[in-house]
C-alpha cells in the first residue's frame, strides 16, 4: 500500500474512533508530515483520500476537519463486571445458537459467517476439486499431528504480517480455532482455575471453561481500547488466575483493536504475575487498516502466548482449518490435540496451502476489508436509522460484527424469539458473558452483501426492538 | 450371503478360533443341517467351500476334519493387569507413533490406516470433487452443531445392519471417532474418576482419560473372546467405575469379537452397578463374517451405551469424520463437542452422505472384507514363518491388525528404533496400556496389498526380532 493510504488509514481510524469530533480541527498537513516523515504532498493526498471517503472537510486558510455532520452514534457502555471468578452459565442460549444449520430461508444475523460467495475464494474451490481427483490419495490419509507441513511453512509466512516470527516447527495445525482455544485452555489450566477474560467475550471459549469446569473472571472492556489493564491489575493481585484470554485484534464481539501500548503493557502484566496468555486472533486479518495491527504474541519474549486463529473468518468456515502457535506450552497442547480430534482432515490442508503459496490470500483479504468496512458503514446509517435513539452502537475496526446496546431492561432473547416469525436471527448478549450479563445487548453479522432484504432484515430487528421497548415502558 | 457361505464362515470361524484343532473331526453333515435348519446340500455346500480354503479335509466314509497339517499359531497370554486403577502414562511413546507424516520410504506397518487405494472409493473422490466446484458452497459453511442432516440420516440406516434403531436426531457427527470417544469420556466422567477398559486397549482413549485426568482400570482380556467379565464384576464390586469403555467387535489390537453372549452379559453388569458403557465400533464393519455381529448398543434399553464410530477404518481416515449415539448422554455430550470443534468440516459429510444413498459404501465393504481377510491370512503365514518359534499371534476375525507377542523381556521399542534403518515402523505393544505393558508384544497392520515388498518388511521385522531375542539370551 502507498504511504498516502497508510496515513489516510491510521487518520480515518482515529477519526472513526472519535478521537476526533464532528467540527474538530485536524492536525495541520505540515505537523502529519513532520510526525510521519512523510511529503506534504503525500499528506495532502491522505487528506484528500479522506474527504472522499466524507472523514474530513477542508476549510480554506484553516486546514481539514471533521464534518460536523458526522453521525457518531453512542458507544455502548464499557461493561460493569462481577468482581469475582464465576461459573460459566448460558449453555442453553448458546445452543440455541449453534443449533441452527444453513437456512435459505431465514436471514442468519446472529452467526459469526463470512461471506463466501466472492469471486476471490474460487482458486481454493478448484484446488480442493483437483486434490480430491488426485491418484496419490494422500488427502485421505491421516497426515501427522502436527499437520501438513506444506501449510505449516504457509501460516508461518502469513504470522509475519502480525509482526511474528514463528517457525513452521512452531505451529500446529487445529480443526478450527475452537479446537486451538480449547487444547490452549486444557493445556494451561485444571478444574477449579481461573481464567481471565475480556467481557463481552467469545461463548465458545466460556463454553469451554464451562466444560473443563474452570471458572471465569470477566474484566471491565473499554468499546474503543479493550480490556481494562488497572482492572487487570488488580484482579491479578487479588486472584490465583492462570490464564488471560482475549481477542484483541477485531474483537468479537466489539471490533475494537487494542491499542499497541496496550497490547505491550499487558503483556508486561503477565511476565510480571507469570501468568500465560490465550489470544484469539481469528479476525485480525480482517482489521480495515493496513499494515494489520501487531498480536501480542509478536511482542512475546518467553513463549507465554498462545497465538490461536484459523482460516473460518478470513476464508472458510467450513473448512474447520486453524492452529496455534503455543510457544512453552507445545507438548502439552499436543497431547490435547491427540485426545481431541487425532488429526486434522488432510485435503483442506493442501488445498488451503495451494490457495496460499499461489498468492491468492492476500487479494482475498484485501477485497474482504474494502467490502466489510463498507458494509460497517452501512450498517451503522441503518442501526442509526432504524433502531430507538437509545441504541448504542460499537465501531468496529475489522470483521464484520456489529454490538448493539439497548437500554437496561431490554430482552434480546424475547427479541430473538419474536424475530422468527419474520425470519430472521440476531445473536442475544447474554451468550458473550459468563453469567448472562449482555441481555439488553445483541451482536448482528455485516459479512452478506448489503442488499435491500438486509437492510430490510435490520429495519425489522430495529422496529420490533422499538415495540419491545415501548411495551417495557407502558 | 447365501446360506453355505454363512454357515462356511461360522465353522471357519470355530476352526479359525481353534475350538476345533488340526486333526479334529467337525460336526457331521446332518447335525449341522439340524443344528442350523438348513438342507443336507446346503452343508454340503460350506464343506465344500472349507475345503477350497483349506480349512476342512474330506475323509471317506468319516465326515470332514480339520487338516492335521493345519498350523494354528499360538494365541497371545490372556492379560495380567494392575489390580487397581493407575494414571495413564506412555504419552512419549503413542507421541513417536502419531508424529510420523504419509511417507514414501517407510513401511508404516504400526499405524491404523485402512487400504485407500481401492476402486470402491472412488465415486466418493468424485463427490467431493463435483461437491467443490458446486455453487452454492454450502461445503464452506458452518454446519449444525449435530452435523449435517442428510449424513446422520444415512448413518442411521447404516446402524440397522448392527442391529441399532437409532433415529438420525440421536446421531451427532464428530470429528473422526477420536472427538466421539473424547466427548463420551468427558461427557460422564471427572477428573479423578475411574474407567475400567479393555487390555490392551486403544491407545487414543487412554490417552484422553490421561489428559483429563482419570484414572484408568485395566481389566483381564481373553485374546478370543475379549474382557473377562468376571474380573469386570470383581472391578464394579471394588471401586466405583463410573464407565467400561472398550472396543467389542474386532477389537483393536487383538481383533477378537466378544461374543453376543458375553456383550448382554456385559451390559446386564453395567445396568446393575449403573455405569455407562463406551463402546467404540470403528472396526465393526470390517467384521469378516456377514451379517456383522451386533454390538452392545443394539441391546441397549436405558441410553446408558454411548456408541462411537467413524469412517476412518472403512473408508478413508483423512476425512476427519465420525459418529456418536450418546443415548441418555446427548446434552453433555454437544456440550464437549461445541467446546472442543464447533462444528466438523461439511463438504466430506456431504460426500460422503451421497456415497452411502448412491449404494456405494455396501460394495466396498465387502471388497474389503474379503481382501483383509485374505491379507490376514498371509500376515498369519508369514509370522509363523519369518518369526521366532516363540512367537504368539492373534487371531484376528475382522478389520486389518494383528498383534504379535514375544516371549517377556522382549523390548518393541528397541526393536522400533533398530527397524528404522531398514525403513520399516511397528506400533510397540506399551501404547496399547495405561502403564506401560505389552513392552514384549508388537501390533502390525495389513491393510496394505500384500505385496512381496510387505512380505519383505515382515520378514525383516521377525529376523530382527529374533536377534534381539538371541542377543537377550546371550
Amino acid at each position: 500500500m502507498t504511504l498516502y493510504l497508510n496515513l489516510a488509514e491510521l487518520l480515518g481510524d482515529r477519526i472513526e474512533q472519535g478521537l476526533y469530533r464532528p467540527g474538530d480541527r485536524l492536525p495541520s498537513v505540515r505537523a502529519l508530515s513532520q510526525e510521519h516523515g512523510v511529503s506534504l504532498s503525500t499528506v495532502q493526498q491522505a487528506y484528500r483520500h479522506l474527504e472522499d471517503q466524507g472523514l474530513a472537510t477542508p476549510r480554506p486558510k484553516s486546514g481539514y476537519f471533521v464534518p460536523a455532520s458526522r453521525q457518531v452514534p453512542a458507544l455502548p457502555e464499557i461493561s460493569r463486571t462481577a468482581q469475582r471468578p464465576v461459573e460459566v452459565s448460558q449453555w442453553d442460549q448458546v445452543l440455541e445458537q449453534v443449533s441452527s444449520a444453513p437456512d435459505e430461508r431465514t436471514i442468519q444475523l446472529g452467526r459469526g459467517r463470512p461471506d463466501i460467495s466472492v469471486p476471490t475464494l474460487k482458486p481454493l474451490l478448484r484446488s480442493l476439486s483437483r486434490l480430491s481427483r488426485r491418484q496419490d490419495l494422500s488427502g485421505l490419509t491421516y497426515g501427522s499431528i502436527y499437520g501438513d507441513r506444506s501449510l505449516r511453512e504457509q501460516v508461518s509466512r502469513l504470522l509475519l504480517d502480525s509482526g511474528c516470527q514463528i517457525a513452521a516447527d512452531e505451529i500446529i495445525i487445529t480443526t478450527g480455532c475452537h479446537e486451538a482455544l480449547s487444547a490452549a485452555i486444557r493445556a494451561i489450566c485444571e478444574p477449579g482455575d481461573i481464567v481471565a477474560v475480556d467481557s463481552p467475550s467469545f461463548h465458545g471459549v466460556m463454553q469451554a471453561l464451562k466444560g473443563f469446569g474452570m471458572k471465569a473472571l470477566e474484566l471491565p472492556t473499554d468499546p474503543l481500547t479493550g480490556i481494562s489493564l488497572e482492572a487487570l491489575e488488580l484482579a491479578l493481585e487479588q486472584w490465583p488466575i492462570k490464564a488471560i484470554q482475549l481477542t484483541p485484534t477485531c474483537n468479537n464481539p466489539l471490533g475494537y483493536i487494542m491499542p499497541e501500548a496496550n497490547k505491550r503493557a499487558l503483556l508486561t502484566l503477565a511476565q510480571r504475575y507469570d501468568v500465560a496468555i490465550i489470544e484469539d486472533d481469528v479476525y485480525g486479518d480482517l482489521a480495515y487498516r493496513y499494515p494489520r495491527p501487531p498480536t501480542i504474541k509478536s511482542f512475546d519474549e518467553d513463549g507465554r502466548v498462545l497465538l490461536c486463529s484459523s482460516f473460518s473468518k478470513t476464508l472458510a468456515p467450513g473448512l474447520r482449518i486453524g492452529w496455534i502457535a503455543p510457544g512453552r506450552y507445545r507438548d502439552r497442547v499436543l497431547h490435547m490435540k491427540y485426545m481431541g480430534t487425532g488429526s486434522t482432515a488432510q485435503l483442506p490442508q493442501m488445498a488451503l496451502a495451494e490457495f496460499i503459496a499461489g498468492g491468492h490470500y492476500e487479494p482475498h483479504l484485501r477485497r474482504m476489508r474494502a467490502q466489510y468496512q463498507r458494509s460497517r458503514d452501512l450498517m451503522i446509517e441503518w442501526i442509526s436509522r432504524y433502531f430507538p435513539a437509545s441504541v448504542k452502537i460499537s465501531q468496529p475496526q475489522g470483521s464484520f460484527m456489529i454490538w448493539v446496546e439497548l437500554p437496561e431492561g431490554f430482552d434480546s432473547h424475547r427479541l430473538n424469539r419474536e424475530l422468527r416469525a419474520h425470519g430472521v436471527q440476531i445473536a442475544t448478549g447474554s451468550i458473550f458473558s459468563a453469567s448472562g450479563k449482555f441481555r439488553n445487548c445483541l451482536r448482528m453479522n455485516y459479512a452478506a452483501k448489503p442488499t435491500a432484504t438486509v437492510e430490510q432484515a435490520v429495519r425489522t430487528v430495529g422496529e420490533l426492538a422499538a415495540q419491545l421497548l415501548a411495551e417495557q415502558a407502558g
